[in-house]
């Protein structure tokens, strides 16, 4: 065990810019997951990932590409931050299953099966009706299970995240959301799917984003961390990390993209509304990158021991990754 | 009204050739609804088009590309035959409404809202549960109507068709399937779907394909045509056309492709089996394009009047095609 703790941040979505990797320092993140696309199709998100991939490049004081748990190990070694992908959508894989593994290659460990509408995969949570995982969704859990790219449910709608956590024979993830029976959000869980997907070894990361919080913008901490205790009670801290679904510096047309896509003639406002429809203001303990351990104090005055704040702050998706990023080993 | 009586088959996926063109003339049909895509996306969709409309330009004699009423008109009056292009998917759109306008100006007059599995729109009918029209898919129909892109629910299961009947502003159609009450297959539809679509002023075209036929490839042309006069008498025969489905010279492997695509990786086989694996034989009195013709002996037989086989046989899709294929008129 190193001295410094190690934190990852398994959901990020901010405006890419050197001064943000100067925050991951600053923060002490040794890893972050990144969104890489949310309705891109193949081509188009392989041209994301060209453009992180340049990023990490002209940057290699700060970051690293991140593919496996022992990357996140070095870049704690080293003071860096390991850059893992993510997908917000199945877009990427279009309808070719092929793609699955390709998309692995290049680096992709999550892949959400859908974003907030019905995809060929599954459904999501803005849709009137969940009739659970399609004919190529079954196909494309075993897929992604035998690359090691990782199922994410954060946006699918209730009865397709049971599903999958049911037909996948590998633990699934919920990188971005909190319970339901803390705030009552469209995009929050019920404790019946947390409660399934931490029985089957999956993980939940606790968003920050502030329509996902009691009391939205002006969410206190101590409020968040009374909401992760109370989780570690009915769920297991172990089966708990951060994903803060942060959205830092983007303006508000990428709100817009991301609600609407291509798919839409009309306004979707989402999560916000006509009056309010662009980011919401993020609380002010986590105004920033730079504000990650923040969260610490929080956990400490909750009553978490050392360890469990470890594993709820890094260590715990650090332990998801060395089990879910590749084939099953042999051993 | 013309002597030489006008044949619509408003549904083929032949494998393309010159001989082909010949036997549309000697079946005398002034109009073909070819399906230019199973699984394509937009840009292989475009090529398929740019192969097509260049069978076209090589062909001036036999053929003519087909927009309107107005050119299955100019083609009966030339003896030609005029082809309008159609898809059995929505995976030309992807996710992109704006595609819709796209290639309907590019020469498409018949879209399905799916194929066989879930699609970004609706649901196919190998799919265990039916949500019924999704998001996209209520705003794609809105935008269909807008263009005259007219709706085609063959493939698509039955929660899923009704909405679509009750969604659409404009009749819809169903180009290629026959009465589950005739023959209990999958892909045929029960009395209550095709009620509804007839009573909005919808279209059932007759399929040929002998997984739909009762008896399969021994179905007789009694049976065939006794089963559409039933219909006649629940539905009107006005709302009655044919759609043969024909696959003349496909190989296997389209089969295949069609019940495959790139989403699984095993094999499906759809309305066939393991040890049925193929394109099933043609009936006798339907073997090729050029038996067309052979369809008036049996509608006569069954006692239709002239007025209405000539309508069974082309004019009531040629009514369709007049009021469904561009914008609603000031009119």
């Amino acid at each position: 065990m190193t001295q410094k703790p190690l934190y990852i941040d398994n959901l990020q979505y901010t405006n890419i810019s050197p001064a943000h990797f100067d925050e991951m320092a600053v923060a002490g993140l040794s890893a972050v997951h990144v969104t890489i696309c949310y309705h891109e199709n193949f081509r188009q998100t392989v041209e994301n990932m060209i453009t992180w991939n340049r990023w990490v490049e002209a940057h290699p004081d700060r970051l690293m590409l991140g593919r496996t748990g022992d990357d996140v190990r070095q870049a704690h070694a080293t003071g860096k931050t390991a850059i893992f992908y993510g997908f917000q959508n199945c877009a990427p894989i279009e309808d070719d299953i092929g793609l699955i593994e390709i998309v692995h290659q290049l680096g992709a460990r999550f892949m959400q099966l859908s974003y907030n509408n019905q995809s060929l995969l599954a459904t999501g949570c803005y849709e009137d009706e969940d009739p659970g995982i399609t004919r190529f969704g079954k196909q494309a859990i075993a897929e992604m299970n035998r690359v090691g790219l990782v199922i994410d449910m954060s946006h699918s709608a209730h009865r397709s995240t049971l599903e999958a956590i049911d037909i996948s024979s590998r633990p699934i993830s919920i990188t971005h959301a909190n319970p339901s029976w803390w705030h009552p959000a469209r995009r929050n869980k019920p404790d019946e799917v947390i409660a399934a997907l931490t029985k089957a070894g999956g993980m939940l990361g606790f968003s920050v984003y502030p329509h996902h919080l009691a009391g939205g913008s002006d969410c206190t901490l101590d409020s968040f961390c009374e909401m992760i205790a109370e989780a570690a009670e009915r769920y297991g801290a172990r089966h708990l990390g951060i994903g803060t679904d942060l959205c830092q510096d983007q303006p508000d047309s990428v709100v817009e993209w991301m609600r609407n896509g291509r798919w839409s003639r009309s306004t979707d406002f989402g999560e916000g509304s006509a009056d309010n429809p662009g980011f919401p203001r993020q609380p002010d303990w986590f105004s920033s990158i730079r504000d990650f351990p923040n969260m610490v104090t929080g956990l400490q005055k909750v009553g978490f021991s050392q360890d469990e704040i470890a594993g709820i702050m890094g260590e715990n998706w650090l332990r998801f990754y060395d089990q879910n990023f590749g084939p099953v080993g042999p051993s």
